[in-house]
């Protein structure tokens, strides 16, 4: 792997200490970073890279995965001790000549050979200041060596700022160097989405609309919006999950086998699948919560929460039904649904198989369905759930499941999707990252219904909190004669 | 139910200590035997009543799947009170009056009407005579009320033979009341096949020479003929194990969806899989055990046996290669494998599917099959064996494997085989029994083997005993670019 410098604009932030100190020293553990690296995190405080490492350090004993069993002396030396801090106000373009000669010093020590990954874990309005800074100052060459950007979700805030956006970090970086995070994508349940479909002979004959009924993808929350009010009331659950994290997801699953497993034949395919959606002003359904009570607890309602207003309109569960219109998957529907305050915590997809109604022992309607779950949260795994014999001198058929979960292999300690992200950013694979048309298409696909939200009078449905949303998602699968599913138990 | 008495010709022999009389208990316990119901042990010996109610309840102590916690003295009185003696030398025909008469009496004091099932676990070569001395004493009726025989294997030696049994039996019962016992047939998981293949909406489309390798059927057992000589000399592998177990695993997989799940229905489509059948005489394997040290004992050749001749021939391992020639199945072969003092005691299914080489992951050829198993027995489950993602950074793949296996189903205890032929019997439903042209084709199929056998020269190939029986059979495998499974563990 090459050699290069990490550096984190907004160091001293949550994401920086919870998710990225973590994922590096797991990265560090299993030998993952190359030999020349170094870490400065980039902060508007007075910080000293000895508090960084120290920060490092409580970092990794409250967040990582696996406890910290390194020898610690030796940690010191060959970890800890890569990490600096760099005090810089990203509004005051001035510094950034500093940081740059920064920069280029910590390249003699830890032979970097000027690659840069610039990480952008700020708040969105900083991603084009601190591209175009980076410009000006001659930070991003990519001639000899390689200056590549990560940018956080969200990607604008709808299709003409996406492109605004996009247009601005264009100017700086090429598009092979920018890195669009999708955390979801580093989960491994959905990278596995595409090993389960194609590596194995007996999942794709029966991947459409011959045999499936429907599919059902739902990233549920128990959490209300917290201390996030703010940044919410900008968003909502369309542009905050389906814009970005269920359509991946729905791409996953739907997508036709791509040419090979290159990043770009992979994409291609995605976006094939984002161009053939399809959705009726009827089929989306949005709510938000009120007050409701869980575990004996009182939550507050949506409106009374921190920074939101009383009267706000903003959606925190979103559940629509969409179609591809191509040839594998015409008139199978798309269920999705996501929300904050539901009862489960979980990520799924779920594919419910046709029956196959008169024939043997279908003709028994009350017969269940078969029903394949990839699980992509909190645990990994997929089930199978079939029809099999009651045993016993009777004929009664009963359903049974089949699972498989990740944490069965030897020795499996999912790693945290950022490790996966990071490796891959320094790697230079960006399989795992959006491409500019993927979130161009799912924003013209998700400012449709904002549109359709915005121009109507309608009050907001309101869900209690603890409760599945709002009755109108209930009815969405109910008109079809379909239900949701709760997450699956093995 | 109709009531009726249940005859047991042969009632002081192994199987009906070891397996119809606990069969007989279970039954009661979960109600399955009807009101009026009574047991006649018909055999040479000097016995009383008494003491067959005796053997009954040592045999449940004995061999039960359950331990017997019924209420002893309720048992008793409504259970071990049916059992009767009947003295009587099968050969003297003399006695039948008798016993009729006997059989008459027990109809007024148990209601039975006259219905009878008479079940012959005798030696062959009684099954003629026993059938014609109750027809020659006008103990079969069908009119009013039913009698139906119950035939245990082996029916016949060869097709002649089989022929002149048959129409020895059709003398005295219709085809429709005579109950030819595959005790395979009555195994929880022979009988889940169907359900699982017509069921299920995601197997059916696979189960084809599009996505199907090949097949593995297995019977496995590690023991000798033990004191079984004299019956072993005469039968050997083929016919003991494959001209009817191995044929009826074969035709449940094989077989097309019925037209509906009548027995007829169903037989009609197990034939047509008989009739396609077609085997090379180089791809038929036999063997026979020699010698051999397992677990530090030293095991006898079977020529060593009792009552084996001394240069016998007789096989006591088959392997051969065989073809269904119709649309569904052309050109995928079926394996089939048998043998004494072999290294493991389990039947096994195995459907192996086809890779799909060059596409995607399949460019990688070191990629493992998807791989179905039906494990018949000791235990009872279903394992599917598939490639998922190697969790962490790599992209690697591994093969996996779920597992469904019959006992997870709360409060089962797999029922035997004899409890549900015995319950079908008195039903009247006799679809998991051998129909006559089940029996024919089986045979026909069978003796084109043993007639390749007879006329070679070629000495037997002998293997150590607890080895996987002759070379020649990994050679099968061998010569196809294939490979014997062993045992499936989950």
């Amino acid at each position: 792997m090459d050699p290069c410098i990490l550096v984190i604009f907004g160091g001293t932030g949550d994401l920086t200490r919870r998710k990225l100190y973590p994922a590096l020293c797991n990265l560090y553990r299993e030998g993952l970073l190359p030999e020349g690296f170094a870490v400065v995190s980039v902060g508007r405080r007075d910080l000293s890279s000895e508090q960084v490492r120290e920060t490092v350090m409580d970092s990794i004993n409250e967040f990582s995965r696996q406890p910290c069993s390194c020898n610690l002396e030796e940690l010191e030396q060959s970890f800890l001790n890569r990490f600096h801090y760099y005090k810089l106000d990203f509004a005051d373009s001035t510094g950034y000549g500093h940081l740059k000669d920064f920069l280029e010093e910590l390249d003699q020590e830890y032979n970097t050979a000027g690659n840069r990954v610039f990480f952008l874990a700020v708040a969105p309005e900083y991603f084009s200041e601190i591209s175009n800074d980076l410009h000006n100052h001659n930070m991003v060459i990519n001639n000899g060596s390689w200056q590549r950007v990560v940018i956080e979700k969200p990607f604008g805030q709808d299709l003409d700022s996406a492109l605004v956006l996009n247009a601005e970090l264009r100017k700086t970086f090429g598009e092979q160097n920018i890195y669009r995070i999708d955390h979801y994508l580093g989960k491994e349940m959905a990278q596995s989405i595409m090993v389960m479909r194609f590596a194995n002979a007996f999942f794709e004959p029966i991947w459409n609309n011959k045999y499936i009924d429907h599919v059902q993808i739902s990233i549920c929350e128990t959490d209300g919006i917290g201390t996030r009010g703010g940044y919410y009331e900008q968003s909502g659950a369309l542009r905050d999950m389906v814009q970005n994290h269920m359509m991946q997801l729905l791409t996953l699953v739907a997508m036709e086998p791509p040419v090979d497993l290159s990043t770009e034949a992979i994409r291609d395919e995605k976006v094939k699948v984002l161009r053939s959606l399809s959705v009726k002003r009827e089929d989306v359904v949005r709510g938000q919560y009120g007050e409701g009570i869980v575990d004996g607890q009182r939550l507050k309602a949506y409106r009374d929460e921190d920074k939101v207003a009383p009267d706000s309109n903003m959606e925190t569960f979103a559940a629509l039904k969409v179609f591809i219109e191509n040839f594998r998957w015409a008139q199978v529907p798309f269920y999705l649904r996501t929300g904050k305050r539901l009862p489960h915590k979980y990520a799924e997809i779920l594919i419910k198989f046709k029956k196959i109604p008169g024939v043997l022992y279908f003709k028994d309607s009350s017969l269940n369905p078969n029903i394949l779950t990839i699980r992509v949260q909190p645990d990994e795994g997929i089930f199978l759930k079939f029809n099999t014999k009651n045993p016993g001198p009777g004929q009664t058929i009963i359903p049974v499941s089949m699972d498989f979960y990740q944490h069965e292999i030897d020795g499996f300690n999912s790693p945290e999707a950022y490790e996966r992200l990071l490796h891959d950013v320094m790697r230079g694979d960006s399989t795992l990252f959006t491409r500019w048309d993927e979130v161009e298409y799912s924003w013209r696909f998700v400012d449709q219904i904002e549109r359709w939200w915005h121009t109507s009078n309608e009050p907001i449905p309101i869900y209690a909190s603890g409760t599945w949303g709002p009755k109108e998602a209930d009815l969405l699968m109910k008109n079809d004669g379909r239900e949701w599913f709760g997450p699956t138990k093995s």
